[in-house]
């Protein structure tokens, strides 16, 4: 175990060549300079440009829609609506109502029977220019029947809710529930999840001290920069072919086929580079739109989002409610934990409750855990993913009782949280038991940090620790090497490059052969041309594309050990291979992998290969914050102090980057503790859907986030690496609300902690 | 073997389920309505538009080009002169000028120094909009010494001709050769072939008939519908994409990495549909201009070629003049035969001499041989491949000789040849032995044809028969193939499809699979993400790349077995696979292809594979034509009564492409023996460069062309392919020329045999 801080070189990864230094990225040129292609930025010969229009209630019956007008408009070639999409059209009565079916998936696209959210697509069109189709939406006639929205979490629970889905059933209703009634009921709670370890009533009774406190957090955005765009082409021969920026070109082409009902052969989908992304960028949304339109007008059709339509029409991340009730002993073991948390999915189910209610308590050993999540539907717009989905949340809603309890115990808060911690075979809530990872090493070097160490100065200053757990599965990934007759090797993946996944991947490749990083061009190709790759998402892609890589890499040298033999007329076991140099076990003769490059085709032709690897997983990960921030108390305005973001990142294959996820997560995360949230009126209408008034950090809002990398290596990656995407954006909610807590001395458990909220809370102080 | 008619089932597939059916071909929906994107159909954001001046003189020196006047016009972003090119400007003294060497074809591309041709390309601009880049062209100052042009074989080879490359050097000329002087020396004459076997005075002196003809041939473009079109993007990364159409991207590559100077490996290539080639799309003539302008300009530059352009600046074939001797028993033997062939190479050197030489005979035994072959420059387009390089030509030289011959001896022409058919273990020209082919099979399929049985029934009318024989090698070849969850599959090949290769190539994997043609999704995809693949030229694509296909399939056969055998808890080798199906030897269960791949995500993840596969070369093929002409006496306007076209095919993969093939090249032929040619004034401009009056064959001047497949299949592939593309041009040259002679009864021995041409040999008929 090393640990390394901000730019300084990793003492882990010393004994490689390639991994753990710091190249340039290989796309980072033709980004920097605005060369790299965005979903926005494809053109194509005769293409039509698409606009969607957008319900205006939150919940209505859509009585018609007249079209009439709209296609009489010179320039306008199609209109569509939900009669154009077949898997809703035809299958409306076959299909259950259950999560993630493809009628569900293709209403969540274009609005059928009823509209569920302000923003919700209702009709689309194309025409010969963008101005002529948004005059065209405006000739659109829809007759709504408008109903009682359900705005919030506790509206949507009640028992006489309006309900959204008329066929929604669940198994449980909570007060069913509480009464052990566990009959299928029609509920705007669409699934309920449990995790049971122990017994947590002995628990509970053989604690010394129980804090129970409820948190709530709102609604936030990605707040990816590059609105969606998609362009589709679907000619007559059937063949739907589809551009747009995505996480995942196979998953779009899953849900296009689903949505579309056609083989998912018949669809290739192109990724262009992607302007973040965070989850979000994962579903479909304009994809059959513009596929749609594209069929309808024979042309090919671009659809491009407004920034309102971003805010709008596309998933944000839950609000939550949650409660929590942890118990210790006087000498600091927990005892028992309870914890209750209800999750908006929006309008349709799907909300992220299964992330936390499975990582919340993760960091630390509870023999007897309680853990019940609901996911609500409601009048919002439908949730995705978002970085590390559910366990920002989550943690926010355990890390301040563990607090309180440490307080209470008399004991340093990072001292209570060792006693604690989770070791190797601990059972996890769903009763897996954990591999090794760095979270005591971690822990222990939070609390030997200088930060840690160095006292607060000043009147109104808090500090905030907080650690944020998480568990990474992982998908299966496809690799293809070609070899080049000067030595170079193409690499070609599946994996849409997001955070500088060509070169980190890349990298895994040149250590294996025994290239620089810049001997390898690694480009990202359509769902035609490569294996199946799961998304980019889910802090994967270095890990699991990177095995692929590091697979195909090894066959490579495998296939070009024969050729050497070929040359030197020995046996392919005669051959050795060692740091890009090819020796004769028998005559001691060698040549370089850039030599023998150079005599392919004289012994037998091209070098090529493509593997595609199922992924083990990349298992637990750990991040942890120090933050002292500091509050005026005459305005609630916080100013952050010092901000030092800990993490286990198993090995860091380009430490920049590493440290770039850190501190890019960290500062998502400080925007959704103090500032961001969807502000609804009265009918569950954004009232701030602009940049300029739904209010991101900015680099004049936060410190330099000082970064501390862990490295553990994780045995799963033959480098060692864990995925380090997401970790980062867990700690900062719970950092910055005991932070400001401790400033203020009033705790703060509902985000986001607005100058105003703090204000109040000051306020409440003197009351 | 089999004989199969157009459009009939051919037998010799009949044992296939794939392999000789007529599936539609996967791209044809979208060339059919213009949804195909050719290479002017690229449209980049930000694109520039270049355009090339030309030279107006033959040989001129250029004194100096001022581009102020150019550069200073508003919109114009880059002017572009060989001074831009390092390989020119730092090389120059460096290089020895010998063929093929990077420094010539810069200079092919960009003229230094001189120009050497009407059209050849002296600087280029790019500007805002085409017109622009036009006017620009107008700005641009060239100050010519003008030189005096060599413009004809005669004139090239004399001894004291202008020389073109002031320091080419060759080992032979004429003269010198016949003193037995082989001294190096300066000249036009840039290489001499020379294949020897036998005594050739021994031969002719146990000769009884002895003919000896000269022959000559004009320069003929391969009449592609689509200009030249490429576009460039090199950006600050040093990293330059190209999109392009081209018969072989990485070809391209290959080329423009050395014209550029740059590794190969910093330049992507991505082919686009391709509206026809015949050869003439292998070299480089716009991508390194439409490069150098990008990086000049900082933004995309896309150049396209106008059918002017065409004509003038890119390469036809050669013009040729040859002389044939051929000496035989009165029993019908061959004796002894020897030719002498000299091709305009045009500008720079590399004619396809090589492929006449070596092919001419090729249908007859000749133990007797000396042929000499010579590579002439001369200030005309640099010639470049057109189906069958060189052969048409060849056979053209000798089939006259041989009719002549059997006419002589009193023997059929079909019988005359198949007494001196070429056998396994006959040697070739150059020494190596015949494989068997169906060369006996075809000549006698000819001669029982209905065609070859029914008499002529009128005057003026004349009867042709001819062979033309081709040797076929090979080149490299790449396919991945991903399994889809569906059970179709995904094949990626480097290989531009021209005649329908995607449908081909698809159609031997799904035969291995135990798939439908229409299971397969064929895309071609570009150098970055498929191993070395060589050009789509030299009739190898169906069958190369039809064998890595092959190979790939057999692979995933091979990884799939892995996935049943994980499923039935089995052994690998304990699974067998036949016509789609997987089935365990132990316990008889099976399962279908389809099945199977529904179930790869949880035997492992995805299966996918990447093969390279060196080429054996396809070797002989061989074509015959019957031909029935009536020449109008009045005008010499040629009418065509009837034609066959036969040839041994191998296996005919897909009977409906093989038909394409060889009617389209009949046409071609046709074309060539009858109209086509460039006609040049006496400064060497061509008169002609527009398809109006460049004069090739429409559907109105040519009957349907009967096809007649022979199937002796092929011992190098696993289905019996031979290459198709490109015999089908040889043998109709000399069998119109023969049909034209026996018509009028005037030996035509030049081509092209123009109505005037015709009836001023009935004129001469008199005299």
């Amino acid at each position: 175990m090393t640990t390394t801080t901000t730019g300084q070189q990793s003492q882990e990864t010393s004994k490689y060549d390639v991994v753990g230094t710091r190249p340039i990225r290989h796309d980072g040129v033709d980004k920097v300079i605005g060369a790299a292609k965005y979903g926005a930025d494809i053109q194509l010969s005769g293409m039509l440009h698409g606009k969607v229009l957008r319900s205006p209630h939150a919940h209505a019956r859509i009585r018609s829609i007249d079209t009439k007008k709209a296609e009489a408009l010179t320039g306008v070639t199609a209109v569509v609506t939900s009669k154009d999409f077949p898997i809703i059209a035809d299958k409306m009565i076959d299909l259950a109502e259950t999560q993630g079916n493809a009628r569900m998936m293709a209403e969540h696209v274009m609005a059928a029977g009823k509209v569920l959210y302000i923003g919700h697509a209702v009709a689309a069109v194309s025409a010969t220019s963008p101005h002529i189709a948004e005059q065209a939406l405006e000739l659109l006639e829809v007759d709504y029947e408008v109903l009682k929205p359900v705005l919030t979490l506790v509206e949507a629970m009640k028992e006489d809710a309006p309900l959204l889905h008329e066929n929604l059933t669940t198994y449980f209703k909570l007060e069913r529930f509480a009464r052990g009634d566990d009959t299928e009921v029609k509920s705007n709670i669409a699934s309920h999840i449990q995790h049971k370890l122990g017994d947590v009533e002995k628990g509970f009774q053989e604690a010394d001290v129980i804090v129970e406190r409820e948190f709530t957090t709102q609604t936030v955005h990605q707040g990816y920069i590059e609105p969606h765009a998609s362009t589709a082409t679907w000619a007559g021969d059937g063949r739907l072919t589809i551009w747009t920026c995505t996480q995942g070109s196979f998953a779009i082409r899953s849900s296009c086929a689903a949505i579309l009902d056609i083989p998912e052969s018949q669809i290739r989908v192109i990724p262009t580079e992607i302007g973040g992304g965070f989850g979000a960028k994962i579903t479909t949304y304009l994809e059959p739109v513009a596929a749609v339109l594209s069929k309808k007008s024979g042309r090919p059709v671009q659809v491009v989002m407004t920034r309102k339509d971003v805010f709008e029409g596309t998933g944000p991340t839950s609000a939550s409610r949650m409660r929590t009730k942890i118990g210790a002993t006087k000498d600091g073991k927990i005892t028992a934990a309870q914890l209750w948390m209800a999750f908006e999915a929006g309008a349709y189910p799907g909300s992220p409750i299964g992330g936390a209610t499975l990582c919340a308590t993760g960091a630390y050993n509870i023999e007897n855990l309680l853990v019940d999540g609901y996911d609500v539907v409601c009048n919002k717009q439908k949730v995705q993913a978002y970085r590390a989905p559910g366990q920002p949340q989550g943690a926010f809603s355990v890390e301040p009782v563990i607090d309180e309890l440490a307080e209470k115990l008399g004991l340093d808060p990072l001292e209570f949280r060792l006693k604690n911690v989770v070791k190797e075979g601990d059972r996890m809530p769903n009763g897996v038991p954990h591999p090794h990872f760095g979270v005591r090493e971690m822990e222990e070097a939070m609390k030997a940090h200088s930060h840690y160490q160095t006292p607060l100065t000043g009147p109104n200053q808090g500090r905030g620790v907080a650690i944020g757990y998480r568990w990474q599965g992982g998908q299966a990934s496809s690799a293809t090497i070609n070899v080049n007759s000067d030595g170079t090797i193409n690499l070609i993946t599946g994996s849409v490059d997001i955070g500088g996944t060509r070169t980190a991947v890349a990298m895994q490749a040149a250590e294996v052969l025994g290239l620089r990083a810049e001997d390898v061009s690694p480009t990202v190709v359509d769902t035609d041309t490569i294996g199946w790759t799961g998304v980019t998402g889910g802090s994967r892609t270095a890990f699991d594309t990177g095995l692929a890589a590091i697979q195909a890499a090894e066959e490579i040298i495998r296939l070009m050990k024969a050729r050497a033999a070929i040359l030197w007329e020995v046996e392919d076991e005669d051959i050795n291979f060692d740091s890009g140099t090819f020796i004769c076990g028998k005559t001691e003769d060698t040549i370089s992998f850039q030599d023998l490059s150079a005599r392919l085709m004289r012994t037998g032709g091209p070098v090529t290969c493509s593997v595609s690897t199922a992924s083990p997983g990349s298992g637990p990960i750990i991040a942890g914050n120090l933050v002292d921030v500091e509050v005026d108390p005459e305005t609630g305005k916080v100013d952050i102090l010092r901000y030092t973001a800990f993490m286990d990142v198993g090995t860091a294959v380009h430490p920049a980057y590493v440290e770039g996820q850190i501190q890019g997560g960290t500062v998502q995360g400080i925007g959704w503790a103090l500032n961001e949230s969807y502000v609804y009126d009265e009918n569950g209408a954004m009232l701030n859907s602009s940049f300029l008034d739904y209010r991101m950090p900015t680099s004049l809002d936060v410190p330099m986030i000082d970064t501390v990398m862990i490295e553990v290596p994780n045995p799963k990656h033959p480098f060692g690496l864990r995925g380090v995407g997401e970790a980062p954006i867990i700690p900062p909610l719970p950092a910055m609300a005991i932070a400001v807590s401790n400033a203020i001395g009033v705790p703060m458990r509902d985000l986001p902690m607005t100058p105003d909220v703090i204000l109040a809370a000051i306020e409440s102080k003197g009351e």
